[in-house]
């Protein structure tokens, strides 16, 4: 058998999970909440899923009701005109799916698409499963922040699609309004489009704003936006994303979303409408919720002997840990996990030639008591 | 804006969908159930929906508790030896996700895959999508049976895989245990592949049973077997399917599923796990309700100027209009629609080349107070 991808394994994030699980370790590795979706949710959910006539399938793009409900939460929280529930929003199987038909639907083969490195595990392969080319850009070293001199001197008239990942994954780092303005001047004038994972988009710290791509008309008139229900409902496990794209860009999408899953879970939407619809104010108190737990993590952390990177947003902290001898990220992070009994995730896991990078990274999106057990296990080190 | 589907509208289903909804149609067109999944199902999701700690990320391949009521399962219908649970099941979001998978985890550009026509209508575009060359055979215009003949005319060495659809969507034709003999004698020795879509498994009338491949050795090592949840429980909405295959087949279905959707719903898949593990016979019972609802159509149909062809599986039932003048089977379904209240599904939708068939598809999975008022409708014609 002729594998299409013989240099992938499982997912990084399913295999720490697992070891966890093994070790008995606390996981600050995989991404994802130890407490639960708020209960008006959880509610709306089991209300939907005894509701007669909610368990066949929803419309192809999504229920308009939900999409309507994303529209208004859209215009409410960028301040932007409502993007067309109609023509402009999709509703995925997460943001993973939204990432995959994007470039299921634009990548031809032999195109390319940039990448700023280090990237979430997935960028790379689905590029390669179209037949295109992953272009991989450093981030600075110091502090993750585009170089946009260097994106300059990678695009090429083969350059597709230019991904784009702020709050960003691993890091942290956001992107400025100045970078937006720097990359609509670098895309001016050229067919490249631009996609946006901004599946973090309520986890930005210290007062600053998310500086969505929905919010620069030059940008978004060529980007594919996408969102995750999971990140913002503390619900990582009911599969539910969207993205918003012009009318053209979404059409290509949707072309490919209705072969690729069809439509997603109707009651699952109906409970997210609801909960859109009645919204008093939680992803409002967001960006307080995760930087309390950043801040508390860095703190318990503090006489420790690793070095904590800035974290503008997102749920992951990174550390160095030079302090410590191993040989590589990898089995340091299989060491903190057998012997310290906390899981994380190696950093080298985030690039494509996946050398050692003296990182690991930390999730803190648990609970305050989660995030004091695991740092007691830390700071002994 | 270069489309790499530049001839792939919406769906046909989707779009005679809307149409019933426009004209107030009774729709017959999109397969699915106008009845609710089983009280218990909807009760388990309503549980799961409120149970802390299921609201986080399943594990990639499908929780190990509905894989091994997925095993379990398999081995009591088909009398075979269970399928492992952590190695040869993946759950995916329907058996869209499913069919995607495999297209595109061993579809090399180039490679010919072979499609039985008339065929579901997202085979052929997503056989593209992968860089792929679906190789239409057509099927016996008489009873819609394979020609092996013909097929073994077709099959060249680059031919990857071979897609089978038993029950056959949209005839209902059903393979026999002649037909996989056939086939298997025809890969032999070669490296071709099966994606055998069996979603309709538990829809076979007339005391036959469905032939899985699943069931014959020598197309078991070389297949990915498809199966729905929505179709067997009624909740074609929860979009829960799962891929069987060998292990190593299963690895490369789970490489790609695993930046395709990574995974499925949690709460939906600990509630078709509790509903497996107590089933009391609700597959079992499927044949005789279908069969039911089919002879039910068939008999408010007789006294009108529409030719039923047999039904020997499946939800849906084609007709031949031949005695009502029509220019061909889009304007006619259209005009159905319209005018006579009753959406249908043209059948050249189901032919790449889209050429009028003079035939349209009804679907049968509804009230039988639903299918009288139809056939109230269609009668009078
Ligand atoms: C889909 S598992 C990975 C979750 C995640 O986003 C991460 O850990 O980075
Ligand atoms: C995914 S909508 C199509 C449903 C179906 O299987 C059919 O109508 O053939």
């Amino acid at each position: 058998l002729l594998s299409k991808l013989p240099d992938v394994g499982t997912s990084i994030f399913a295999v720490m999970t697992q070891l966890a699980q093994e070790c008995g370790a606390i996981n600050l590795a995989q991404g994802f909440p130890d407490y639960d979706p708020p209960l008006a949710l959880q509610q709306a959910l089991a209300r939907h899923a005894t509701t007669s006539g909610h368990h066949q399938y929803a419309p192809m793009p999504g229920l308009l009701r939900l999409r309507e409900a994303i529209a208004g939460k859209t215009a409410r929280v960028y301040g932007v005109p409502a993007p067309d529930a109609a023509t402009e929003i999709t509703v995925t199987c997460g943001a993973t799916e939204a990432l995959y038909a994007v470039l299921a639907a634009v990548v031809h083969p032999g195109d390319e698409v940039l990448v700023l490195e280090p990237a979430y595990d997935l960028y790379g392969p689905a590029i390669r499963l179209q037949g295109g080319v992953p272009v991989y850009v450093p981030l600075s070293a110091a502090d993750f922040r585009p170089d946009w001199d260097r994106v300059r001197a990678s695009l090429t008239s083969s350059t597709r699609l230019v991904m784009l990942n702020s709050p960003h994954n691993p890091s942290g780092a956001v992107l400025t309004a100045e970078d937006l303005d720097q990359l609509a001047a670098l895309l001016a004038g050229t067919d490249t489009l631009v996609l946006s994972d901004e599946v973090y988009e309520h986890m930005v710290f210290d007062g600053e704003p998310h500086r969505s791509v929905l919010r620069h008309p030059a940008l978004r008139e060529r980007a594919f936006v996408l969102s995750s229900f999971g990140k913002t409902y503390h619900a990582t496990g009911w599969k539910m994303g969207y993205c918003v794209a012009p009318p053209a860009l979404t059409a290509e999408v949707r072309r490919v979303h209705q072969f690729l899953t069809f439509a997603v879970s109707t009651p699952t939407q109906h409970a997210l409408a609801d909960m859109l619809e009645t919204d008093s104010g939680h992803d409002e108190g967001l960006p307080a919720f995760y930087q309390h737990k950043r801040d508390l993590f860095r703190e318990l952390l503090a006489g420790s002997r690793f070095e904590l990177l800035p974290v503008p947003g997102g749920y992951f902290q990174l550390a160095r840990y030079h302090q410590i001898s191993a040989d590589n990220d990898v089995t340091f992070a299989r060491h903190l996990t057998r012997e310290a009994g906390v899981a994380v995730v190696p950093v080298s896991a985030f690039y494509h030639h996946g050398h050692n990078t003296g990182l690991v990274r930390f999730c803190f999106a648990k609970q305050d008591s989660t995030l004091r057990a695991a740092a007691e296990r830390l700071v002994g080190l």
